[in-house]
């Protein structure tokens, strides 16, 4: 396995310390995983999220300004114990309560749900929500209904905002429902991943093998095609998108987000033929997001995320933030 | 071969359309492979970079506010040629002259070279830096002297901050060539990339083989290992450039640039190591960059970059940066 790592059970604590080096305004808790502001805004309703590692730089990288103020790690793809999430939870309460970020996956639901009664009976008020972005499947081996993937990225960024600006967790908590309810996500992936602690493919594809609609921690798709074009993938990903939720004359943020190991420029190469295909289908792009957001570590192939805005999301995505995998100036 | 393209022969050009429509604030000058910015700064030194492309986000995703005022792109690992890095250099003036910052590769130099010939008749100041900080190797495949690799976006950082705070043309090039002596670079490639006018690898190594020093071309580097830890591969690239320039009782600049394929995981695994041998050699880290900054396709490996910081070299790097590779708040 070539992986520069040092050992397969320290992956993750060793990827946090390096993050609270590189990051001076992070702090990484040992044993528990968790990554927050070492800064706390007081007053601020907090906003927790977390999942499994190796989708970096989701979660802890979307810790800072603007965005989330704690993130909880789990082990290589596995939901984060209870316990950690607490901590999560506690750190990012400064008296107005937290609002918990979750993807769709079983694990993570159960795990961040019990945290969320303990923290509760701890006398934190806690909202949560769950981003179900993924239009691929309707349940997957780890969810019961459509998984959470890279437009969990936008809701960060929305409840971040909203969060940062003052917004109480009840105001808070409905910004990043309205974000859930209009982003929709659909993935490809054209090679495995190899987690640190197996050493080999998680699956196999052939030489002229694309899984559509594979999930981030290599769950089954829709279906098996060969190679085709970039023009051609951006428009079987879209039409996918568009057959579950009609974004037609409306202005809509879009991500074409890498999967680990699929060069910047073929992203760019995607994008180009994502705005051609949505200025066909009479739909505009406000803003843009292009890059390694939600990944699967070397996985490659990318994923589309599609989010409809009004002027409340407009503004709120064009917000401040300053993370190290996400920053607006 | 597996690539999200359309056609080899397009993937250059269709990059720079998704370049453009992602960054409304970039301009794309079909033909000639430019990206330049929108909204010009009047009376400041132009900054122009770039080279073969393939090494996103380098070039053009350094072009912004305090960085580069236009970039280059060659074909996939291949020179600009002299036209279209003349229509570089007249985007990026405007009346204080223009400072090109160079990657040390013949195709490179001698075609930097023949459109500063030319701009100058055409009455445009134009002065040279050149980015030598690979120490792996004394000449190499592509260059006479050290090839330049990651450390070059420290360069584009200071010179364009340098620029941007109303530097002259010569102060903007000293400031230049400050960070061009103090900075210093080392790689390892794990896996190779893949040109898509090719199709294949460009060249292989064994399921146990890593390469030392090797380019960001897939030149030669300076000797095959097996897989050894991240700590162990830090030590060597770092005692590597520390054979070359004492950086001892310093503060640095560190960059730990993955070189495409390999997990944001990994990259701050090896941080997590490079800070801390550092700190046993008594070079005290003042800033970190950890991600893909340089890049060469989907190639697997990483580079560290080191470079020694005075007051001026602090401040210029802390600057205000605004671009879609590279953004300081």
């Amino acid at each position: 396995m070539k992986k520069l790592i040092n050992c397969p059970d320290d992956v993750v604590s060793e990827m946090l310390m390096g993050i609270e080096k590189a990051h001076p305004e992070l702090i990484y808790h040992r044993e528990v995983e968790v990554i927050s502001r070492r800064e706390k805004t007081v007053n601020k309703v907090g906003i927790v999220s977390g999942g499994g590692s190796g989708h970096e730089p989701a979660h802890a990288g979307y810790v800072g300004y603007g965005m989330l103020d704690a993130a909880v790690s789990g082990n290589v793809f596995a939901s984060p114990s209870p316990d950690r999430i607490i901590k999560g939870i506690q750190e990012a309460n400064t008296g107005q309560g937290v609002l918990l970020i979750i993807k769709n996956y079983s694990g993570d639901i159960m795990n961040f749900e019990m945290a969320k009664d303990i923290a509760e009976m701890d006398g934190i008020e806690v909202e949560v929500v769950v981003v179900r972005d993924d239009v691929a499947v309707e349940d997957s081996s780890y969810s019961a209904g459509r998984r959470g993937i890279a437009g969990t990225v936008f809701v960060h960024k929305v409840a971040g905002a909203k969060a940062q600006m003052g917004g109480s967790l009840q105001e808070v908590k409905a910004a990043a429902e309205k974000a859930i309810e209009h982003v929709n996500s659909m993935g490809l992936a054209m090679s495995p991943c190899i987690l640190p602690g197996v050493g080999t493919p998680g699956f196999v594809l052939g030489d002229d093998d694309v899984e559509i609609g594979m999930g981030i921690h290599g769950e089954p798709g829709v279906f098996h095609t060969n190679v085709k074009t970039a023009k051609e993938f951006s428009e079987i990903l879209i039409d996918k998108i568009l057959e579950d939720y009609d974004y037609s004359d409306s202005e809509v943020a879009v991500m074409v987000n890498g999967l680990g190991s699929t060069p910047l420029m073929e992203l760019y190469i995607m994008y180009n033929d994502v705005e051609a295909f949505l200025k066909e289908k009479n739909i505009k792009v406000y803003k843009s997001f292009v890059g390694n957001f939600m990944t699967a570590l070397e996985m490659g192939g990318c994923s589309i995320s599609l989010m409809k805005l009004d002027d409340e999301l407009k503004e709120l995505l064009d917000y401040e933030a300053d993370t190290p995998g996400f920053k607006v100036r």
